[in-house]
C-alpha cells in the first residue's frame, strides 16, 4: 500500500508538472501567435521612425517621442504610466560638417565626416593641417609629440571583420571614438579624425559619443567621424603624398543640460505587486538616421510586453513594469537616475531586461546573475527552442540596466544576430526601411515569453 | 607497474586526442579568418548577379553561367573541374504579363502579375472572365463546378504568418501554386490567380514551377501570380462586387528540352579519393530577380568551400567534390542525372551537402542520415558553436541532394535564418543589393568546416 501511495504521489507530482509545462509552452506558443500576427510593434515603430524621428537627448524630437510613448502606453489596458525627470545634455550639431582633402594647393576632394558626440566646433573658418594617421594610443607614443604637434591625427583601425560576433569587434575599436581626441591633445594634434566603426566600405559617417576626460577646456580640440571609404582614400592618398592637407569644419555646440524624462508604464502584480520584472530600452538615439534599430526596436518591443500580456487578459503574479530610459547614447542620465530611485524604494527586482541590439532576429539571451539563479534559468531554455532562441549565456547585459547591479537579482539582455548592426549604428543608414517586420516581432516574443517564464516559474 | 602503465596509456590517449581536437578547433578558425577576411564568394555572386543575372534552364544567361562558373573554378589550385552534360526544360516568359481588374465597364486598375513556371499562355488577346476567391482545394468541391465554369479561380490562402520557420509556412502553401491549376481546370476554370507566396504585403509577384500533373493538354489553363498587396485588393474588391471581371494576358511557352551542364570541380583525396564529400547548390534560378539568395549564394558558397581549402594548401583525405546543378527550379533534371552517374561509378559519397536557402546567417546544418552517423556527427556541434551554428537536427537535407538518398551516407543542408527569405524568393527582390557581405561568407565558411569536420574525423 505505502509502495502504491508513494507511487500515486510520484505519478499525481509528474501529472502536475507536466500540465504546469503544457500550459507553460502553451502560454509561450500564444505569445508568439499574438507577437507575429496581430502585434503592434512594426506599426510604433514607423510612427517612431517616420514620424518623429531621429531623437537626440534635449532635442524637440526627444520630447516628442517621450509624449507619444506615453499616450501609447496610456491607451493599453494596463495599470499606470508615468514620467519621471531626469536632467539630460544637450549636445546640438548645428550645420552639417563640411571637409576636403587637398592634396595640392587649390586641388581638393570633398570627404563625408560628422562630428562626434561631445565635440566641440572647429573655428567658424575650419581647420585646415597636415595629417598624421595612426592605428592605435601606442603609435602616437611612437610618433612622438614633435611630430603630431600642429597636425590633425587620424585614427584609421578598422573593425576586424574576422571576429564572428561584431560587438567584439566593435569593442576592439571603440576607443578610437571614445578617447581618440582626448589622448591626441596630450601629443598637440589640432583635430581627430576617426574611421567610422562600420564593417563595410561605404559613404556614411558613424557618430557616437566621445569624452575629453579630464582634458581641461583650452585642450580640447574638435572630433570627427569618416566614413570608411574616404577613410581607405586619405589613407592611400597620404601613402602618395605625406603632406596633404585636412580641411574640415563643423559647429556643434554643447548646451546646458534640460529637463528630460524616462517614461514607466506597470501592470501590477496580483500576488507581489512589490516585485518588479522590468523590461527597457532607450527612448533617445542618434541624430543622422531615425533611430529605428537603435533604439526604437528595443523601445517598441519594450511596449510590445505590455501590449501583447495586456491583450491576453494575462494578470500576472509580479508587476511588469517598462521603462523606455532617457539619455542612454550620450551620458546614461535616464539609467542613473532610475537606478537611484530603486535604491530609495521598497520594490525587488527580479530581472531587468535590455534589448538594444537592433531590430534583428533574435539569437540569444544574456544574463548578469548569480550561478544559482543562472542555473534555475538554464531550464527554461528549452522552452525557447522551437522559437529559435539558441543561446543563454553569461555575457553581461545592456548599458541601461548595467546601473542596476545592486538591486536587481538578474540583469539580461535580448541578443539579436550582429551581422547587418554596424552598417546601421549610428549613422543616416538606421531607417525603418532597414527594419523586417518579422525580425523585429520575434525580438518582441521572445522578451514576452522570458518575462512570463519568470513570472510563472519563478527564480526560486 | 601495470596500473601505472595504463595510466600512463590513457594519458597518452587523452593527449593525442585533446591536441587533434585542437588542431580541429585551429582549423575551424583559419577557414572562419579565410572565409570572413580574404574570401571571394561577395565578389563572384556581385559577378552572377550584375554582370549575368537571372539564368533561367535552357536561357542564354545560363550558359553564360555556366561558362563563368567553369573558367572561375579552373583558375584555382584544385585538380579537377569538368561539365556533365544534362537535358533541360527550356520555359520562356515572353514578353511581361499584364491584368487588371474590371470593376464595371471601362473602369480598370491594373493588378501586377507573373506567369507561373511551365505554364502556358492565355490567348493573344487575353483572357477576361469573373473571378471565383478559394483558399483550397477542398473550397472548390464545395462551390462545385456549375459555378466554377467558365470563371477565373484566384487562390487566395497567405502563408501562416505564426509559423516561426517560414519554410513551414511555405509547405503549407505551395499547394496552391504548384498544382492549383490542375485542380481548377477540373472544375472547368479557364485560369488561375494565385496569391504570391510571400510574407509581406507589397506589389511584387513571385513566381515558381507548377505542374498540369496527368491534365491532358486540351485541359490546361493559365496559372499567374499575384502580389500580395493586389491579392488584397482584389479580395476587397470581390467582396464588394462579385461580378467585378478580372482581364490577363500572358504569352509564356514551353519548348523542347535543351543542352544544359552541371559545373563540378574536385581536390582529389590524399588517402581516398573514391570516397566524395560532396557540396552543392544549383545555378540556374528564376528569371524576374537576378538569383541572388535563390541559388546564387549557395553556388558561390560551395565555390567558396574550394576557395579555402586550396587557398589553405589544406591536403584532404577524401575528394571534396563542388556540384553546381542544373536546373532544380523546374525539374531537377541536374540532381536526376548526376545521381544516376553516381549509381553506375565506384564511388561512395560520404556526405552531400547543399546550400539553397539564400545568403543569410547560418543557423543550423540538418542532416538525413541514420541514427548511427547523426550522432556521430552531434558530436562535432560544440566546434560550430563559437561561431553560432547552434542546431544540428534531422530535418532533411535539399532538393539536389536528396536525390542522392541510396548512393550517401549523409545527406545535409545549410539552413540559414528563414526570416528575410520570402520577400525575394523567385521575385523581383532577388537582387545582390539584398545580400550582405557577411552573412554570406559565414554560410560559405560554415559549410568548409562542415566538410573539414567529416575529412578529419570521420564517420566510423
Amino acid at each position: 500500500m505505502f509502495k502504491k501511495g508513494v507511487l500515486i504521489l510520484f505519478f499525481c507530482v509528474f501529472l502536475v508538472q507536466a500540465q504546469q509545462n503544457d500550459s507553460v509552452a502553451q502560454g509561450i506558443k500564444d505569445i508568439y501567435d499574438q507577437a507575429l500576427t496581430n502585434g503592434k510593434s512594426y506599426d510604433w515603430l514607423d510612427h517612431l521612425s517616420n514620424q518623429i524621428g531621429g531623437r537626440l537627448s534635449g532635442s524637440l524630437n526627444e520630447e516628442r517621442a517621450i509624449q507619444w510613448a506615453k499616450e501609447e502606453l496610456k491607451a493599453l489596458p494596463i495599470d499606470s504610466v508615468w514620467l519621471q525627470p531626469v536632467m539630460v545634455p544637450k549636445w546640438v550639431r548645428g550645420t552639417f560638417e563640411y571637409a576636403n582633402i587637398e592634396s595640392s594647393p587649390g586641388n581638393t576632394i570633398n570627404v563625408n565626416i560628422c562630428a562626434l558626440g561631445g565635440s566641440i566646433a572647429t573655428p567658424s573658418s575650419g581647420i585646415r593641417a597636415n595629417v598624421i594617421e595612426v592605428k592605435s594610443f601606442d603609435d602616437l607614443d611612437k610618433i612622438g609629440k614633435e611630430k603630431i604637434k600642429g597636425k590633425i591625427v587620424f585614427f584609421n583601425r578598422p573593425m576586424e571583420a574576422g571576429l564572428v560576433n561584431t560587438y567584439d569587434a566593435y569593442a576592439r575599436a571603440v576607443d578610437q571614438r571614445y578617447s581618440g581626441a582626448a589622448e591626441a591633445s596630450k601629443f598637440g594634434a589640432v583635430a581627430v579624425i576617426v574611421r567610422s566603426l562600420n564593417h563595410r566600405l561605404d559613404d556614411y559617417p558613424h557618430t557616437g559619443v566621445m569624452s575629453y576626460g579630464a582634458l581641461p577646456l583650452s585642450n580640447r580640440i574638435p572630433a570627427a567621424a569618416i566614413s570608411t571609404n574616404d577613410a581607405e582614400l586619405l589613407s592611400s592618398m597620404i601613402a602618395l603624398n605625406p603632406n596633404l592637407r585636412f580641411f574640415m569644419k563643423q559647429n556643434c555646440k554643447n548646451y546646458p543640460d534640460v529637463q528630460s524624462y524616462n517614461v514607466i508604464a506597470q501592470i501590477d502584480g496580483s500576488e507581489s505587486p512589490e516585485k518588479i520584472i522590468l523590461v527597457g530600452a532607450h527612448l533617445d538615439s542618434w541624430d543622422l538616421g531615425d533611430g529605428a534599430h537603435d533604439d526604437g526596436a528595443g523601445v517598441v518591443q519594450s511596449m510590445e510586453v505590455l501590449n501583447i500580456l495586456s491583450s491576453k487578459k494575462f494578470r500576472p503574479k509580479n508587476s511588469i513594469r517598462v521603462v523606455l530610459f532617457a539619455n542612454e547614447e550620450n551620458g546614461l542620465k535616464g539609467a542613473k537616475d532610475y537606478a537611484e530611485s530603486v535604491k530609495k524604494s521598497r520594490e525587488t527586482h527580479l530581472m531587468a531586461l535590455e534589448s538594444d541590439t537592433g531590430g534583428f532576429t533574435p539569437r540569444a539571451f544574456s544574463f548578469d546573475t548569480s550561478k544559482k539563479y543562472f542555473e534555475k534559468i538554464m531550464r527554461w531554455k528549452p522552452y525557447l527552442e522551437p522559437y529559435y532562441i539558441h543561446s543563454f549565456s553569461q555575457r553581461g547585459s545592456g548599458a541601461d540596466v548595467s546601473l542596476l547591479k545592486d538591486n536587481a537579482l538578474v540583469l539580461a539582455a535580448l541578443r539579436t544576430d550582429s551581422q547587418r548592426y554596424f552598417i546601421h549604428h549610428h549613422s543616416e543608414m538606421d531607417t525603418f526601411s532597414e527594419i523586417n517586420e518579422r525580425e523585429l516581432a520575434l525580438g518582441a516574443a521572445g522578451m514576452t515569453a522570458l518575462v512570463y517564464l519568470l513570472d510563472q516559474l519563478g527564480l526560486e
